[in-house]
């Protein structure tokens, strides 16, 4: 075998994907360098602040403060920090310093991914990102390469942990939301502001990862339609899994056809239900999957742990293998494919079909009436389930599913409903997907 | 953009595969280039009668019959005729004439992949084979790179669809094995002669590719321990299920220490009992799954369809536009990494769990001299159930699930139960996987 110069690593990050990145390098540094043909060389860790305590093999002598140094000095760069800055900045000086960048950080790559990937284009660098989305889950080369002769029809993802340990909570458990939630900032799944996993931030900025790839064009994370889980209900998901589906917070990318004929893509994050025979029902507690339809390939899934700092650091170290043997062999590898530009439809313009449960006067001619609003809208109603009170009241309450039909048509059906004199209160909507 | 000129593409068979990945090239020829950033010219198919009836659009000047000459015109060769010879020939004579090539022919790379790893390595081409393991699911790639800087521990999969579709349906429906196989037969799952698919051969031979590619190490398709369906009865399939199993035959390949302390390399396929609550167990009809535990990733599942000739097609496309963009971009690709050169242990060296079905003389003394069997080989029993026959004969049937235990002493037991006078007959056995 030919012998190489060593592959110089410069790290960006000593956290929990940081440290487990910098531990596997350094422990197993004679395997890595068998598989690249080369020697792989850490000569730096970046840090915020050098003296914070890091449970790590890391040498003091390789913690160092000034990371655009390090970057400039580097072959590749892994960059596992987090935040738009300086992790921006540091990886656009690594790609004009020649390096090639590996990086896990999402929220950068759905604000900032053209920018980047135009840097990298020019100087003929790469840029890596199997850890950005799912974590651990092979699914970034799986639309980059595998299904590169491939057409993606439509992607449902389970792509935020902590949101679904605890839905899966509320389901398994009958917790309600606030008790599932505190259970999730207990056991470390949830941050102490867990703004971006309930309201499906987190989950935005991977749906907008995944269908820029998936469809060659880029969506904007601005344009992902975005609900959380925040609204969703114990008597939802209960009502949901007895009429045999279980509620989960989506990532969806799906190729469509707008109203008015346009092809287009719709990127977007709701709670939905499931039914309970899809594969993605099965996905318990904090994991992690990605169902994806492919006009060829038919139906796809990729399952695993979403996040978790060694889970995470074998997504980086796969990169950093196929970026350091593309350093070793010579040439550049994949550059990212936009060719197909489709305009980003709106939500309205989704098909999909909505559970609707209201709470209804329960008077004379209250179901007739309610069931006028839906024909109205040209909306289909598939089953129509009513609970009269117990407790002598005159409310009725009514859940009612409806066939697929335009999200347009399906939202001013619900707004119609809240107007209407024998509604009192619409209590809850949910869209059905995976059917 | 740079203009290239047209790669030349050869594809060698036109059946279900190949008369739809002719379609794809011909059709989305303009999509395909846009990804790879080069022309895919078809310069011919090579088969065996030309004029066999194809449905497919593949124009008649591009049909001949001189596949020799063919692949020394291409820079691409896509082999789907399947088989061992011409195949073998045909490959190693397009990588001499600088060709890369992507074949979906399992059973040559189980039989001859090092020879044609070697050739392909002296001159630097590149050989893919996304498809010949699990159709159209990525599991090659994942494996060659995403997991390159993790360790593999386990791999067990679900292969074969005909096998899983049969014992689906006798786990489903209460067919017997027979009526499962007719069944599997009239609807194109298996084959006229499914021997290849119930005796376990065809998984052997995805076990060697995914064993090979998972550890590093050269895994012969000899060395692969097989046993294929035909022993499993619907009483086991039945029994399993009332003990929370279900049994489906598995490509195993796992890291193992040996009993003498050696850490070497098992591959093997048999039936096994599953855990209802594996994700494996949710795997129905056709379908197949990788289920893959590495040291960093954790547990990882990729699931979808595992045969069908446009499925497959997807997989050979994706390894076509990723072939294709190396030739635009310039600079050799992935090389077999075969560093780690483990041992390949024996079947007698894992360890495994057994269930055993016993027919017992119902007679005093009779349980006691079964466990005392199985206590003289150190093999610690976990449940017993015993059913005695309601039609007053003196026979009773008990079943007994093991601890942990070396196959070594699992079989002895079963050999020494076999010679007992009290075991009137070993009515079955099946090992316990996933937990």
């Amino acid at each position: 075998m030919i012998e190489y110069r060593n592959l110089r690593i410069a790290l960006l990050g000593a956290g929990s994907v940081g440290s487990q990145v910098a531990d596997q390098i350094l422990q197993h540094g004679d395997e890595l360098a068998a598989r690249v043909g080369a020697g792989l060389e850490l000569i730096g860790v970046a840090v915020r602040n050098p003296k914070s305590a890091r449970e790590t093999s890391i040498p003091a002598h390789l913690i160092t403060t000034d990371a655009e140094t390090l970057v400039r000095n580097a072959d590749i760069v892994i960059e596992v920090m987090g935040g738009i800055e300086p992790a921006r900045t540091l990886i656009l000086s690594a790609i004009n310093a020649g390096a090639d960048v590996i990086t896990a950080n999402k929220a950068l790559l759905a604000h900032h991914g053209p920018e980047i990937f135009d840097a990298a284009a020019q100087v003929g660098a790469q840029v890596f990102y199997e850890a950005a989305v799912a974590g651990a889950i092979p699914i970034i080369r799986p639309l980059r390469e595998s299904l590169a002769g491939d057409r993606v029809n439509r992607i449902l993802g389970i792509v935020n942990g902590t949101t679904n340990f605890i839905l899966d909570r509320i389901d398994t458990y009958g917790e309600s939301m606030e008790s599932a939630l505190a259970m999730a900032t207990e056991l470390g799944y949830a941050e102490a502001d867990p703004t971006a996993d309930i309201e499906g931030f987190d989950a935005a900025q991977k749906a907008s990862i995944l269908a820029s790839l998936a469809f060659h064009t880029h969506v904007p994370v601005e344009s992902v339609y975005r609900e959380g889980i925040t609204g969703v209900t114990l008597e939802q998901v209960q009502e949901a899994r007895k009429s045999g589906y279980v509620v989960k917070l989506l990532a969806i990318a799906e190729r469509i056809v707008g109203p008015d004929g346009t092809e287009g893509v719709s990127a977007r994050v709701y709670p939905a239900m499931v039914p309970l025979s899809h594969p993605l029902a099965a996905v318990h507690g904090a994991y992690n999957a990605v169902f994806v339809q492919a006009e060829a390939a038919g139906s796809l899934m990729f399952y695993g742990a979403g996040a978790g700092g060694i889970q995470t650091a074998s997504a980086v170290l796969g990169d950093l293998v196929t970026a350091a043997r593309r350093h070793v062999i010579g040439g550049p590898g994949v550059a990212e494919s936009t060719h197909a530009t489709f305009p980003i439809l709106p939500i309205g313009a989704i098909h999909t079909r909505y559970h609707v449960s209201l709470d209804i006067k329960d008077a004379p001619g209250a179901l007739a009436e309610i069931a006028s609003i839906f024909a109205k809208q040209g909306v289909s109603v598939e089953s129509v389930e009513q609970k009269t009170a117990t407790d002598g009241s005159l409310t009725a309450t009514l859940v009612i599913g409806t066939h697929e039909a335009i999200e347009a048509d399906l939202a001013a059906t619900v707004e119609a409903l809240a107007a209407s004199p024998v509604v009192e209160h619409v209590s809850g909507v949910l869209r059905v997907e995976g059917l």
